[in-house]
């Protein structure tokens, strides 16, 4: 658990007894190498474990005992903080979409005919999900040029600023559940960047979705955020018209008040609101599951590009460049259309706590190292 | 391991010290609930012990210690052979894409300006890969109707018969493997039913590829068999013109003389020859590697449906069928254009072996239940 520039170790805190009574069993959940047993426990045991943590750090008495399980951040090396089962991303933004749709297919109707009737989403590679830090080695792929199609390195990669939702509780078979389930079902959040390859994407897209273009990494915050901290952060959705499904629709409806923040190489270039996303989580959980598929501890979804209606709040640089027609230019003098060996680019979040206070997440960070110079693990 | 109407037990095999000598530890690795542990291994390993079952199968003096380990295939209970890490599906037949083509987009050119240029593939969830005889419940989700979208219990699930490809030696990051790596890393071969619900997959499907409408369910046989084990089953594949790129260039272009036999509800419907597939799987392998993303062992990928030139060689009731337009009568007298609740569906398959034998592969079966009565686990 982040505290600050310190790590409150669980597996420490577990042992010197301070959990006893939350579960039964804290040492061996705690000592785990990922959270999914934690996670798999629900929502009873996540609220008994967060009050009885929230008690240890800012009751007087427990602060001796409890220095023996704190670290420094910077001496902490870290992990993915949960194995991935099946890791799906959509793509919910209607300012994304339209941006996306108005760059390739000038003039036309930049949304798809069920855009605004299902979430749309697809299955990506869990495999290649990496702890922010890792580095990102530039893709090798296939793409199109004036002479036909060449193997090279990517000319054209690009982030994609996403929050993800975690689940903890699995289902069975058969299982459909409703947006109010969400909240029992999903245990946290962390930040996502989506790397995307567009001129290997743009080739191999049609007509079964995006494959390599966006299977060589997606990189995560090492911090989940439990949903029960983002609870002074719920802010209404945007309304939905057409009206929709009624598995889909919501007796509240509820989005995330969570301001991402992207730097490329140091420079604030975005600012995506995810609060003006069309599509809520819980609808994304609703629409996955109804069909009745299992879900499994550890499944990841992620929301899409988060982009707002103006041009700082986009979150890619597909986007925030106009397809590469207005280069951004950084601190440092660098003028960019899409990423070179050695960018760096950090996304962070804020959102609203209780009573004024700002609740940060863990960043996601990566640098891209030249094609063909190894990478993530 | 399946020998006719009976199965050895590799654990028992083992623990009799019949395998000593072929791994370091044979009684751990057979030990396991699955064969990642034997597939990662690595193909000499696979070799050993191949090697080795065929002497204790064959030789005299073995028969009465292996009785032990033998138990007849009735009283067994299948469950999946491996852990399924990633499960990517890909299109590779070119009969397929064209009927696809030619159904969905009559007058159009039917296959997409990349097909002949990459093995197009999807990553499918590999959550929902279940084992041969699971049943298989409809599935309910969003499709178009001409009052607008509705949700509801599928009304046209389908079939897609297919041969899939188990990773058993994993990669590093970075790493780029040529088609001449294939057998260092694939471990063996399973039949696949990739269930589709295309009123679901129809509507949900642009631009990011199918989704809910394929990721219910994916049916694999129960037993792989090792690649060593359908070496005389290499047949030429088919000439690729134009010719490809390098990195998907053979020096040996082969595929494998496997044809699948489809039975709806007891009645032959169908033999797809795999011979025909466009793509072979060692340049799918080569393919998916293309930009250095790691393989983790248990990740499965999969051919595609299996059509040929016939109409009696398609490997989907959408083909089969012609879009419905053209019924199937069964042998019971049943007449279909979909699947229907109860039917059954049985794909087996055989190639050549050494010496004019064949080689049977485990059947892949499965009962369709009517929505919302449970199903796969």
């Amino acid at each position: 658990m982040a505290i600050g520039d310190q790590v409150l170790c669980l597996k420490t805190t577990a042992r010197l007894g301070l959990l006893d009574g939350t579960l039964p069993d804290p040492v061996e959940v705690f000592s785990q190498p990922t959270l999914n047993a934690f996670m798999a426990r629900g929502r009873a045991a996540w609220r008994a474990v967060r009050e009885r943590l929230t008690i240890l750090l800012t009751d007087e008495r427990y602060q001796e005992t409890l220095a023996e399980a704190l670290i420094p951040r910077s001496a902490i090396r870290v992990h993915l903080p949960f194995e991935v089962a099946d890791y799906v991303d959509f793509y919910s933004s209607e300012y994304h979409a339209v941006n996306v749709g108005r760059i390739f297919r000038p003039g036309a109707e930049p949304l798809p005919p069920q855009w605004k009737q299902l979430p749309i989403g697809y299955h990506g590679r869990a495999g290649t999900v990496v702890v922010s830090g890792t580095p990102i080695m530039r893709p090798t792929g296939q793409y199109r040029t004036p002479d036909g199609p060449a193997y090279g390195p990517s000319r054209w990669l690009d982030i994609e600023a996403e929050v993800g939702f975690v689940v903890g509780v699995p289902t069975t078979y058969g299982t459909r559940l409703t947006p109010e389930d969400f909240a029992d079902h999903v245990f946290g959040v962390v930040l996502v960047n989506d790397w995307s390859a567009r001129d290997i994407q743009r080739w191999e897209y049609q007509p079964l979705g995006p494959f390599l273009g966006k299977a060589f990494a997606t990189s995560i915050s090492p911090w989940v955020v439990p949903l029960d901290a983002l609870a002074a952060a719920q802010v209404p959705a945007p309304v939905q018209d057409p009206p929709v499904l009624d598995y889909l629709r919501e007796s509240r409806r509820y989005g995330y008040d969570l301001t991402l923040h992207v730097r490329w190489n140091g420079t604030l270039v975005a600012s995506p609101p995810f609060s003006t996303m069309y599509w809520t989580p819980a609808q994304q959980l609703a629409h996955l599951t109804s069909g009745g598929l299992p879900l499994r501890t550890g499944d990841l979804f992620a929301s899409g590009t988060v982009s707002g209606p103006e041009r700082r709040q986009c979150g890619s640089f597909l986007e925030l460049t106009w397809n590469g027609a207005e280069p951004v230019t950084l601190a440092d003098g660098g003028v960019r259309t899409c990423l070179e060996d050695g960018d760096r680019v950090d996304i962070t979040a804020t959102a609203p706590g209780i009573d004024g206070t700002v609740i940060g997440f863990g960043e996601v960070s990566g640098v891209i190292l030249p094609s063909g110079t190894g990478g993530a693990p």
